[in-house]
């Protein structure tokens, strides 16, 4: 049997690696996959002609029908992914935001990025009316994550910004909640039909097995995809995207340690804050998110021995709780038992509470930086309830650590304005490592908002040059398209003449929102 | 020895492929390859921190150097590729024209993306203030083209596009014009001295061999490639790029046939007046741009045979012309003979004016439709002054040619609004698989302007979201940051309150030039 980690899980598993009875779903075959691109694409077809307007309509119509699921969605996915109650709803809630927000930004326009440049007949030679806007790739397979049963997975980030380009979603339900995921793919569908748009347009499809996935990112018909998930899972997806006939962008966004800086001054400041603030960070949601502080770096002083105290104190009252599912337990357990054999890494902190075998146990170990440069399997995710804590003998030791980081989600400076001025060259090198890079807070909340980028540069992302959460995510499923010396009567209304969609463009390079005279 | 089709040439290759006595220059060893990327790297880290005037400054002076070069430079790319002087003169001009329009573009700063979204302190959690744009990638690699010496080589589009984006570019001059690449690159140094800024942020290497474009994209350093040539040729450096530990975006511009659809009405109308339009785009430049109209579909009609008469007569009467080089001469004339010697396909037309062995005659074959659906090789580029005219008998079987279509740069539809009208199907088939769509016009000749689409589906490039034409091309080579709860003072110039740049700004979901209050 072949392990490949696919979304925090392993794909080929006996099914006792998730929650018990919680997948009775049945792969697809590859017939059933061949039948559902097909239709998918035929779906797409008529779906790329909506409006704007109607395909914001369908998104806030799924939003409806998520609230609509009301506690027996909640209970669902709590049986399959042990996350709590309160988690659940306000993740739904997120979920029902990122899809209302989305819908407006794509009704908006903007990120059409239109462009019109109008003929200058006299020219030599004479230069022609020139119009520019995005339109769909086709159809989108995402594959939902585990981590996030509602906001990354059915009707999640991916799906909302491959329905808002006017792309047909084909979703690869997670194994780890297949009923809360088709729960959430009847809401999605009772929604189309409401919209009396074509079926299949959303599809949901079942498979644990690796071969499923294969046979959707391989798919001639499939034109894009997107993956939330760990690093060798999304790295695969890439390569089988890449290993086409003809290739199709992976937009995979897969493993971060995200590592918090604690500059001088700052920690001499605010040791104890800090301290509860990242013991808080690092254990929030079992440690379940990929913007969990994994690494913090801070300066051999008396107020680093300060912090450890604090912290160590913390997460010793810090509760373990259930992990998703067994399989993403069982690998926490081996990943943190490897980091702390490793030699020069001591246990700082674990919770003294009792955990059952599934159950993440808060954990902190501690490394000099020197042993930490040199052993690149510190620099890995242990996905849960864990960070590393580095210590280096002066900021010098600490700019090499940062040199030695690969590509990141996010970033953390702890730092005063003093700080800040004399450590320059530091934070420089941090900016070229991540997508996001945050001073004086923790990493872990994401806003979904047009400012945000989720992604970072390599193994952090697939391409660095998009992000997964917030309304720019929809660029990533669609191209641009030129009109050339086209009839103002048959250009698509986002780029005539009169603007009817009141949008913004930019028209011979100023950005207006006015008519073209 | 390998066989690798690099930008319309063969990259390892005896020089007489060549014109005789253009390439002087040794190949770069691994290890020169390797001291290159380091300093460009180097170069890189001060480089990137420049301002966008700054930027844009020097994009100006190697303008203004290009320019200066004066009659020496047209003189050496003369000899070296058998291109006519006003050409050129001409591709000079357009080439100043690109680094000076996106200089503008650059110090502008739209193309930031910039994105501003405030703190909200009493949401639940507080929304935290954050902001976004773009930085660069790293050190691009450039590969020049045979077609354009001036235009997409050393001071090219490409180059121009990763200098905006605050990026090194090393430069892998194109054998068959190395001495002109050279003197562009001298150009470009005087311009960097003149600004007193890092020598290795511009590097000039040469390199024939398959082995130098290996090490250069497949070095650690390397964060990016753009590319204009052969289909071979662009495939191959994508998948060094995928290939590496950490995968690169790879932007190659390959081959394409931008077909051209002539319509009913419009063919009745104008049928001489198209098929002497189509005659001098066929062969303009010898037929060696990437936008040449390969193919042309008509259907079978009293309309159709005038234009084909029209049009043999029009081809027969102009001049052969020296090809690039005698590499690309070679593999026109096999081409040419392998389409011709397919079954169904008929030479229609043929210059009468006699060529020498690396002049590009003028011709037109002829092909009905289903033979084309069937034969994939009728599918491919003949580099060169060629296209396939294709008959069909009806709309159905011009729908179905459309169909079979892959990816490409541009199409063309030459209708009237009744045949809009009643082509509906059919135009709508076509967007799908193009960058660029013409109404009524030909395809060679693409407007250096922000609504430009220069780029299409694979496999006419291998990143259908991005243009490789235009200031909006920058954006390949940049990736987004987002700064979360930093202070005014130390955020950059483009994200700080009171917008000290004038640029327009996404703050709050409008977009603005306003300051922040």
């Amino acid at each position: 049997m072949m392990e490949l980690q696919l979304g925090h899980h392993y794909l080929i598993i006996s099914q006792s690696k998730f929650n018990s009875g919680t997948n009775m779903f049945k792969d697809a075959t590859i017939e059933e996959v061949n039948v559902a691109v097909s239709h998918s694409y035929q779906a797409f077809q008529q779906y790329r002609k909506y409006s704007l307007k109607q395909r914001a309509d369908l998104m806030r119509a799924i939003a409806i029908e998520l609230e609509l699921c009301g506690d027996e969605l909640i209970q669902t996915a709590m049986n399959e992914t042990n996350l709590p109650e309160a988690r659940l709803r306000g993740e739904r809630a997120r979920t029902i935001y990122q899809l209302t927000s989305y819908a407006d930004a794509c009704e908006n326009g903007d990120w059409l990025d239109a462009r019109i440049d109008t003929a200058i007949p006299d020219k030599n030679p004479p230069k022609p009316d020139i119009r520019k806007t995005l339109i769909p790739l086709g159809p989108v397979v995402v594959f939902g994550s585990s981590n996030f049963p509602f906001a990354y997975s059915t009707a999640g980030g991916d799906t909302a910004c491959a329905l808002a380009a006017g792309c047909s979603v084909i979703i690869k339900a997670h194994p780890a909640h297949a009923q809360t995921s088709e729960i959430v793919a009847q809401a999605v569908h009772r929604a189309i039909a409401k919209n009396n748009m074509p079926q299949h347009l959303f599809t949901h499809i079942h498979g644990a097995s690796f071969e499923v996935g294969k046979a959707l990112v391989t798919h001639t018909l499939v034109k894009a995809v997107g993956f939330t998930g760990s690093f060798s899972g999304g790295k695969q997806l890439f390569d089988w995207g890449n290993q086409r006939k003809e290739p199709i962008p992976v937009f995979a966004e897969m493993g971060s340690v995200n590592p918090v800086f604690l500059l001088k001054e700052k920690l001499a400041q605010s040791a104890n804050d800090i301290a509860k603030q990242y013991a808080a960070s690092v254990t929030l949601g079992v440690g379940q998110f990929c913007t969990n502080p994994g690494l913090i770096i801070g300066i051999k002083s008396e107020a680093l021995n300060q912090f450890q105290t604090t912290l160590q104190s913390e997460i010793e009252h810090i509760a373990p709780a259930k992990m998703l599912h067994a399989g993403i337990a069982k690998a926490f357990f081996e990943k943190r038992a490897n980091a702390l054999q490793q030699s020069n890494v001591a246990l700082l902190a674990k919770t003294k509470l009792a955990a059952d075998a599934i159950s993440g146990e808060p954990t902190i170990a501690k490394v000099d930086a020197k042993t930490f440069i040199q052993n690149s399997l510190l620099h890995q995710e242990v996905f849960g309830p864990y960070s590393l804590l580095i210590e280096c003998v002066d900021e010098n030791e600490m700019l090499m650590v940062a040199n030695h980081l690969e590509g990141q989600l996010t970033s953390t400076i702890m730092a005063t304005p003093n700080d800040i001025q004399s450590n320059q060259t530091l934070i420089d090198t941090i900016k070229q490592i991540c997508g996001r890079i945050i001073l004086n807070g923790v990493p872990t909340g994401v806003e979904v908002c047009r400012s945000m980028m989720h992604g970072g540069p390599f193994p952090a992302t697939t391409d660095a040059r998009f992000t997964a959460v917030g309304a720019d995510g929809i660029k990533r499923f669609a191209r641009p398209i030129a009109y050339q010396n086209w009839n103002n009567d048959v250009l698509p209304d986002e780029l005539k003449n009169e603007n009817p969609l009141n949008i913004w463009r930019m028209v011979n390079n100023e950005w207006t929102k006015n008519k073209i005279a």
